[in-house]
């Protein structure tokens, strides 16, 4: 049975899922925002970023008051410190995902996407919503085979962010430094989207396990 | 009298402050090596960021540990989580710098920068410096009116930074698209880092006040 204790840890759980919804949520529309020019779109993206920030800051009140008055130890203190962290990298990819929506709005009524980086950016928009779903089934599941998975997704996203760069470094690049700006952020904000996922997976890791397989984080 | 407790709690502030004089080395030297194309002070902060995660992965474990035995409450658990959170802002700050160590190491021998920048990433090297030397200051004394100087200096950081875009997308760049693309990201280097330190300095005034004055952290 579970004590009421027990079921603000599990309400953690199932706010940081939550969280993971909204942030795919904003993710495939700030990626569609960015491919189809989209305006409404993007403000729709930009404006309800607020309720992601709502969210982390919600949860994390609630984690200080848990730990303030029940002072958790052992697995239950791995929950909580697990929960802060990750809604801290939930926040920063809704606010990724916003800045991409932003960049929507900054080129429209033009594209910020040539057509021959279309499909990368496809790619890497879907790779973005794998890893956020993921995401979220790791930390409703604690699978950390699941977990380990998001390695692979953060693998190919680097794969396609390295590609725009060889796009925008060929001789065949025709649309001048404008949109190479505008390539280099979008693929910085994707590659960075995927590192967080990977932080949320490898503190899914560590809250099963109790040890951190590595420390490397990167970006 | 102090208890080892309160010893413990101590300690981790002059660990952060420890923390912020490799960050502050790492991205002076970082800057200095992105300017004059410096291969081995780059190879050097590069190499030294190994120290930042190590200490960062140690106050970490400290942390649970005081956590797990000594249960905090009050200001000595605010203590304890704004220290877990200055601690990952500064690890990444390292990184930033260590990024930026990477892309001067990327272009060796020649400079990523051109003449016409040059003074730009001075200033912006000058105001990093800046950030993260109040940033130690304010761990070390909770100066809150400090803390709230750093608000301004990433202000100037941000003004830095629209510059570049200015000179970027004038008529006048003749640095071609690699150029552009490599100051577009260093530029975000800055950028992020001066965030970092401010979210460090809002952690103090939290840490003082018990309030968070804004949370909308940006970036």
């Amino acid at each position: 049975m579970r004590d009421a204790y027990h079921e603000e840890l599990a309400g953690l759980t199932d706010r940081l899922v939550e969280m993971t919804r909204l942030v795919r949520s904003a993710m495939s529309r700030g990626t569609t925002a960015l491919l189809d020019s989209d305006l409404q779109l993007a403000e729709s993206v930009i404006a309800q970023d607020a309720e992601v920030d709502r969210l982390h800051m919600e949860l994390e009140t609630s984690i200080y008051e848990l730990m303030a008055t029940q002072q958790p130890v052992a697995v239950d203190l791995r929950t909580v410190i697990t929960a802060l962290r990750m809604a801290a990298d939930l926040e920063r990819m809704g606010d990724l995902a916003e800045h991409i929506a932003k960049l929507a709005r900054m080129r429209h009524p033009e594209s910020a996407i040539p057509a021959e980086l279309r499909e990368t950016f496809v790619e890497m928009g879907a790779i973005a919503e794998n890893l956020i779903t993921k995401a979220g089934s790791c930390i409703a599941s604690r699978d950390i085979d699941l977990a380990k998975e998001l390695e692979e997704d953060d693998d190919a996203m680097d794969r396609r962010h390295r590609r725009l760069f060889r796009v925008l470094l060929s001789k065949d690049w025709e649309h001048g430094i404008e949109a190479a700006i505008d390539i280099t952020l979008a693929g910085r904000y994707y590659e960075r989207y995927a590192d967080h996922a990977v932080r949320v997976a490898r503190d899914v890791v560590y809250l099963v396990t109790g040890t951190r397989d590595t420390d490397a984080l990167t970006g």
